[in-house]
């Protein structure tokens, strides 16, 4: 019989596990609730459970699975097993979920890696990097995530923060980021943030059909931009050019690092479409260097929320191997 | 017999050789003039003849020699074994310049690699890196070289270009750098920048101790300025911090990509010493997120202008392995 791999995408809402076969195909995929309020137990426990789902789900007990790999938000010692202070776990502090679940879960092998860095693998191996062997992957959501995969292998440090791409640094004394420093990229252009800019931006007095929305619904979302963007919003475009430009500068700044083939946006903001990618390219091609030309791909992911689990399954593989 | 490496740094004026231990350790040196205006022809033969003196002074002919590094600068397809369009050799266009020198040798292994990336590794192998798996490396002389060991490995990208970390651009819309970007590190921060910035200030009327040189000397040069911060020249001091600041944001922005456990700065500059290190420090310290303690340890290389041989000669040895 081939060899069975679960991927488990442990989030703050909810838990997604899917059931894979040895050429990664999806058989089976299940969620749950994560109740990430309560204790370490019952959240390990709400993981086994639907990890048993999904495999019995394929037609599959246990037994059969080869490895698990499980995905969570950091900050963790992910190389030690060790969940220390994940920001919407507020009873995961210092919790060693690795063996935790592996002994919830016969002792099965547990391969734990960070969530963007599990996302960056899982579009590597069957979404926008399958055909390139180095790739650098951004994930715009509340912050931005990041992920490199140098030469067909996820990069680690020497500790387990490599990859925190959203907060290099852009414009030094900048806006001030969640993590304490200013000016980082995710300061300027997660999704979070390009709301919250339009939002400031509107208080502030500036003319633009976002004030309607900031009147109505109390908030703008990053969605709304994109919307009144579309609608020809001068505000609106304006806050995208910051957010674009923003992450062209990333794209430059990774390419003179790792020199990537491939990079590849994924979260919720990449649903912006085209306007978005256009407009990274065109701030790319008006910043980059002259000293040669550039054939680095810039494109949007293609797995969309399965990139977690696929990438978590694809690492428990790989561990395999 | 124990195995013989060479290792070769090709600069625009000098050629440096040196004969190395299967330990690394320095047997013999030579160097010889380049004559960089000259044909592909002629700089080899100075190359090939440096090495034949270098092996000889250490009691060796070139058949005991295992393998030779040779370090070159960019832009070059270093594993296809062509030196492009490197800055200080009006001659060296699409040279296949590995072969050529491997033909003169009687069809020895070399290895070729950038003169920034062999100095990172030699530095690794043998220097201020010697006790980490992961380190990055920066040069601070013209512009700024860069280079990056991962797991014990230097960092290659997808073509030859990844460690181009002096072009990370920190300031978008800043100076203007040699490559063709804004706002570079190096448009800020290498020796030569330094020194034009401080120029610059006194043209543009800052009071300072530096007029007296600009009006003697003509120029300004980055140990001027070193000098007259120690003398305690304010203007020296301004110039410098910023140099240190640019700095220690480029420490921060490797640090949030690679994740070294040691950064080395090497090249002319750090003969300012520790008025240089403390502030790069200082402001590492100032800028770096809150988010979890950072241990990464700053500090500069410590072999000097060796470093590049014994680097071309150690990626020799690895290569041979």
């Amino acid at each position: 019989m081939s060899e069975i791999y679960l991927g488990i995408d442990l989030g703050g809402t909810f838990i997604k596990v899917g059931c894979f076969d040895s050429d990664l195909k999806l058989l089976a995929k299940t969620s749950a609730h994560t109740e990430a309020e309560k204790d370490a137990k019952t959240i390990i426990e709400n993981m086994a459970k639907a990890a048993e789902q999904a495999a019995a789900k394929a037609g599959f007990a246990m037994d059969d699975v080869s490895a698990v790999g499980l995905a969570s938000p950091g900050p963790a010692k992910y190389r030690e097993g060790i969940i220390e202070a994940a920001t919407n776990f507020p009873n995961l502090r210092n919790i060693p979920i690795r063996r935790m679940l592996s002994d919830r879960l016969s002792g099965k092998t547990i391969i734990f890696e960070n969530d963007a860095n599990a996302a960056c693998f899982g579009e590597f191996v069957a979404g926008a990097g399958k055909d390139v062997d180095d790739m650098v992957f951004f994930t715009l959501g509340t912050g931005i995530g990041g992920g490199i995969i140098n030469k067909g292998k996820l990069l680690v440090g020497a500790g387990d923060n490599a990859n925190e791409l959203g907060h290099i640094i852009i414009y030094p004394d900048g806006r001030l980021c969640n993590c304490g420093q200013k000016g980082c990229a995710e300061a300027y252009a997660s999704a979070t943030n390009t709301a919250k800019r339009a939002t400031e931006a509107v208080e502030a007095g500036e003319k633009s059909s976002l004030k309607k929305v900031l009147d109505e619904k109390a908030q703008i979302t990053c969605k709304d931009v994109y919307d009144h963007l579309k609608a020809g919003d001068k505000l609106a475009k304006k806050i995208t050019d910051e957010t674009a430009k923003a992450l062209a500068i990333l794209c430059i700044n990774v390419l003179h690092t790792t020199e990537p083939a491939r990079i590849v946006f994924a979260g919720g903001m990449i649903a912006a479409g085209d306007v978005l990618l256009n407009r990274i390219k065109d701030y790319f091609n008006e910043q980059i260097w002259h000293l040669k030309k550039e054939t680095v791909e810039i494109c949007f992911a293609t797995l969309g929320e399965d990139a977690g689990i696929i990438g978590a399954a694809a690492l428990a593989k790989q561990a395999e191997k």
